[in-house]
């Protein structure tokens, strides 16, 4: 838990902030033009709640209201006897930005993934998002490593 | 399992493949110039041959010779309820090359995943490597997404 | 032709929409800072009306101004018997955005290449520019090609 | 018709090249693991030879050999009231490279461009060809477009 002089809190996502997660999560998934049906949205929130295969980190004000929130994936590695912390999913509402709000997340999830033994922690990113690479190349290296995945 | 005119054979990991395995998993290892304890190898077979939460399949010819393997990693995802199926290690011997290895190792990955219900297949590969882009192009499709990870 | 709720209809470009693609067309050149003469500008309107080597496709509101274009080349290919469909140009009036006028274009130029049995249906975009490519990774795939061309 | 000092000579392709034409075709295709029927082969070199939409400069040596190929096709522009012209396939063989001729096929393809009018010559490559590009930065210019095509 981190308290910041803008009050911005970093903690584990409770259930409580369900209608408030929600409102950025539909805005991320807009932003990738994704559909997401409802019930995966219902089952995803319960599992990043759980916090065993998904974990779920959100950045909240002093009213509680979700500013931010990032999604973590634990999963084996070939390379390694621990696992590797995956993180899928960064957000932060446009009235947050500014604020080093991404970078909190990012630092708590490192806490996270410290905590838990994981041996390496990445994510991914579209090469043409100029405003989140900028901040990756602070916070994190870019590798050489591009994505391909089966025809749809 | 597939059974083709040269007699390569895709099938699950076995225990029994335990030093043919190895042999080209050191190759694979020396070409990313990667430092992996025989600790971690150890395990990371014991675990492909478990099949849980790592999978292992291997193409080998009539000698029972390992000549290529895959190593295959399922997880969750927060954008499915079903698992993602990241193809996390690909490898074929120099003696075994162009004779359709890899892409026979690819479709049976596919097929273990849809066995599975995994809901996305995909892996990653240094931008730069000619050969197995040349592969990757036709078995699959590039995404636009590059890989960063935590500085070391 | 495509009616939807928001009573935006694709269609071929009709020599009436003349004053109100030239607006639009204009607006696209200027994105690219393309000097193209009126001599260009009027030989190319009159062969996307007659739709044989070049195609318009326009998207219009109600009262019949065009808020989205796109033009289409179908050209031969060594590699097919069927012509390949090439979208040349695509670009949608900053008031229709947000309201997937683009998609439409798309989905309109894939009924057309279909309707004309092309084999394939591909275009092009600078690596940088991010809104186009966040929905082309929708509605298309991005592949590993890179264009070059003679010195100018 | 270029006679250089290695007596390679580049010139438009003709029925008699078909044998040794297609020995390269073959090459070609096998290094872009690409499956062309030999209907689809056949109509092509019919169409290359008849210079219409399709275009063949062949590089033979004084036996009447081809060394290499390259495939052209003219089309029209939304941009331009001239065609503009695109090189579809480049091809050298191995036994006959180092001498320089696929930058021969190159400026004959430029000189047959100019002989036609065309308002511009492109063509592709994959990102991670880097022989190719190495030769492409030179003779040409890279621009800054990807390419994007409808999902397979």
């Amino acid at each position: 838990m981190i308290n910041t002089k803008d009050e911005v809190i970093i903690r584990n996502i409770l259930a409580a902030d369900k209608q408030s997660w929600e409102n950025l999560w539909q805005q991320y998934l807009h932003f990738y033009r994704a559909d997401i049906t409802p019930e995966i949205t219902e089952k995803t929130f319960v599992r990043l709640c759980q916090g065993d295969s998904l974990s779920g980190l959100v950045a909240v004000n002093h009213d509680g209201q979700v500013l931010g929130l990032t999604h973590i994936v634990y999963h084996a590695s070939t390379w390694s006897e621990k696992d590797y912390c995956y993180i899928s999913d960064l957000f932060v509402d446009k009235s947050a930005r500014g604020k080093n709000v991404a970078e909190k997340l990012f630092n708590a999830a490192y806490q996270q993934a410290d905590s838990r033994g994981a041996s390496k922690v990445y994510w991914m990113t579209q090469e043409f998002n100029s405003s989140a690479r900028s901040l990756y190349d602070k916070i994190g290296q870019r590798t050489s490593f591009v994505i391909y995945q089966r025809k749809e």
